[in-house]
């Protein structure tokens, strides 16, 4: 089961997906072609089969203040609990403990593939991607670049984070799933001339660039002031080749609209919308349904800490409940968001970050999940369809149902 | 740890609960006074030791419908899925079935009082209540009358529901924590005969009452054509006798203001706050603060199949999330709920429609949870508060950080 487009999902009933050696899809079938010729063949009963997930905006450096310290916004949340326990991973032993248990978490929650905020610190950022890529998992790996607005020991210079990257360039050049992505925290906390370099790199490497957007009404009027040049808050990252001159994916976009709207569908950024994260940090709820009807992509993340919880199907739920308190405050002019749809953004939306991710169509890497949602069904009275299981794993079921995990095409069996 | 008022945490680390043969607190201390005399001491190590949950707004037939076909509002959803399922009662050996699974995940995620619609079958009916005796665990039973707009098959006459309210008055005499309560499903389900003749048995028996209030715009519009004699709502349930003469909790409230907020605080009717099915049922949110700030008193429900989700904890966070995106559309005049303030409202205001259940003062009876969330902690590497502890499992933790279950000071070791 997975969804080609948003609008529906492609049910193989009791169906069979070909995967070659190097984890790519090679067709899906309802039943399997009489000549096909195979290796080896797993059956995976009657549990539900589907496409990893793929969090497109995590702060890794978080995890350890994940679920606590819920009594903020954005900006005094920032200063209070977030520099502080971002300042720690100056200890690279400290970083290696946090960073495993993430990646651990991840991995047991059923995501395979994140785009992800590191800190400053490149030895420690090194040991994210590492930790990574000895799971056999995929990511986007963010050296944040920040030099204003922040504790000193959490700030770099610009020719610091453009070391930093080169090194991570290079480091990381080994490792098939994981990459660098330019990361800008956000503009409050770079100064034009971090913003000039990272632009700079940008346009050099060609990376992808990950930052946040108009998360929060204070944020937005503080970058007006810092950036009085620029017309919209999206427009101050694009003045520095950092929006949409490279694939980029900006998180939040709580009151994008207008000008900054238009600037994304033709600049073809994504929107991650968190909206667990919009809740907590009491931002206010991204605007998804307008989003998608102006033509911009839309994939999900968990932001944690400001999200609460790694998993993407807790995310999914929020986005569909989110979008029916904006249907009802609409008095219905922005239709909620349908499980197909969450589940879209969730699968082939984010992997399309990595290439052909997200998706059991062919030429899609294996990135897979096998859910045993038998015991969520009391008793089995209910004759329940794929998509009625599915739903019912995603409201009710946690990692404990997750009982295979696939990255391009491999089994990965412990974190 | 427990809140004996709701602004904050009353924090006994390291304490002890002395607990008499009754099940009954005898008292709380920072450490134990020195001639004190005991036959047993149970020592919970580190763990956190809190009030159990109480749910005061659950629908037990539709145990089976949780989390599936999140994508309709209250009316059609009602027509579509609540309806057929809840006729499947009629047959006492699926009700067996259905009773036991609810009561039991009910234990399973904390929560060890309820105030529970059943459907309008009396024998069913019965069973869900012999059902939580034999549990050993505490509820309010509601027989459902409902005489119009409903299946015939789904239908009683006010003469079928007086007999069977009887019925259960005499047969749960036996059962201690185990009491019937007079439920009309809503005003569109019930003709004034059907209303006249709860009003007479509440006002004859002095059973408390519970049903649904002001949920959904359609619905309330509905309600004014039905009874357009009645100036709200709630006055609807009020010229009959159910609306605050005896004990009264009304779920949902999510557009109560003016006369019938007015209406509730001088009749003392509690508002169930359902956050979960609020948001499933695009329903809009419950002005909580508001009614706080007005003076009624509000418990917490979780409302399945309407909610997604039976845990009191999952219930509490989204109280806190729910009002921060009110606190913001406010621009800030409706503050947000505190961890302690829904806290509060899960035990305490809850309980004490059970007599005095759901703290740890003296005289509460010991309905208690152990929760051994170490394991939620990264590592012990962040040196956390009792508080900080309590939060991180609210957000994160599940039923398999509930170590022991206590109701009226028993444990309850399976159901």
């Amino acid at each position: 089961m997975f969804t080609s487009s948003p609008t529906h999902f492609d049910v193989y009933e009791r169906g069979y997906i070909a995967v070659d050696d190097c984890g790519i899809i090679q067709g899906v079938y309802h039943t399997l072609p009489e000549d096909f010729a195979y290796d080896q063949l797993v059956d995976f009963g009657d549990k539900l089969l589907i496409p990893a997930m793929n969090d497109m905006h995590v702060h890794a450096p978080q995890f350890a203040n994940m679920g606590v310290a819920m009594d903020m916004q954005l900006l005094p949340w920032l200063n209070t609990y977030v520099f502080p326990e971002e300042a720690k991973f100056a200890d690279e032993a400290y970083a290696e403990t946090i960073y495993h248990s993430f990646v651990s978490e991840l991995w047991r929650q059923g995501t395979m593939r994140a785009a992800v905020f590191a800190t400053v610190h490149t030895l420690a950022t090194h040991i994210l991607a590492r930790t990574f890529d000895e799971a056999g998992m995929g990511a986007w790996i963010g050296l944040v670049g920040m030099d204003r607005h922040a504790p000193a020991n959490l700030c770099n210079t610009s020719a610091e984070w453009a070391a930093g990257i080169q090194t991570l360039i290079d480091s990381l050049a080994s490792m098939p799933l994981v990459k660098p992505i330019i990361t800008p925290r956000f503009i409050p906390s770079c100064t034009p001339e971090m913003l000039r370099c990272m632009g700079e790199v940008a346009k050099q490497t060609l990376l992808p660039v990950q930052s946040h957007l108009s998360e929060n009404k204070q944020e937005i009027a503080w970058v007006k002031e810092l950036e009085p040049e620029s017309s919209c808050y999206g427009d101050a990252y694009y003045r520095y080749g950092l929006f949409g001159q490279t694939p980029t994916l900006m998180a939040h976009c709580c009151y994008t609209d207008g000008e900054e709207l238009q600037l994304m569908r033709e600049q073809n950024v994504y929107a991650v919308h968190c909206p667990t994260s919009n809740c907590n940090l009491a931002s206010g709820i991204a605007p998804v349904r307008k989003l998608l009807q102006q033509g911009v992509n839309v994939a999900l993340g968990s932001d944690i800490a400001g999200g609460h919880h790694l998993s993407m199907f807790r995310v999914m739920q929020y986005a569909v409940q989110m979008s029916k308190l904006q249907y009802t405050a609409s008095d219905g002019k922005y239709p909620f968001l349908t499980l197909s749809e969450v589940f879209y953004m969730a699968t082939k939306v984010g992997g399309s970050l990595f290439g052909k991710v997200g998706s059991f169509e062919k030429g899609y890497a294996f990135d897979a999940l096998v859910i045993d949602d038998l015991c969520l069904s009391p008793h089995h009275l209910i004759a329940s369809s794929p998509i009625e299981r599915l739903e019912r794993f995603v409201y009710l079921g946690d990692d404990r149902h997750i009982q295979h995990r696939f990255c391009q095409g491999k089994e990965i069996k412990q974190v």
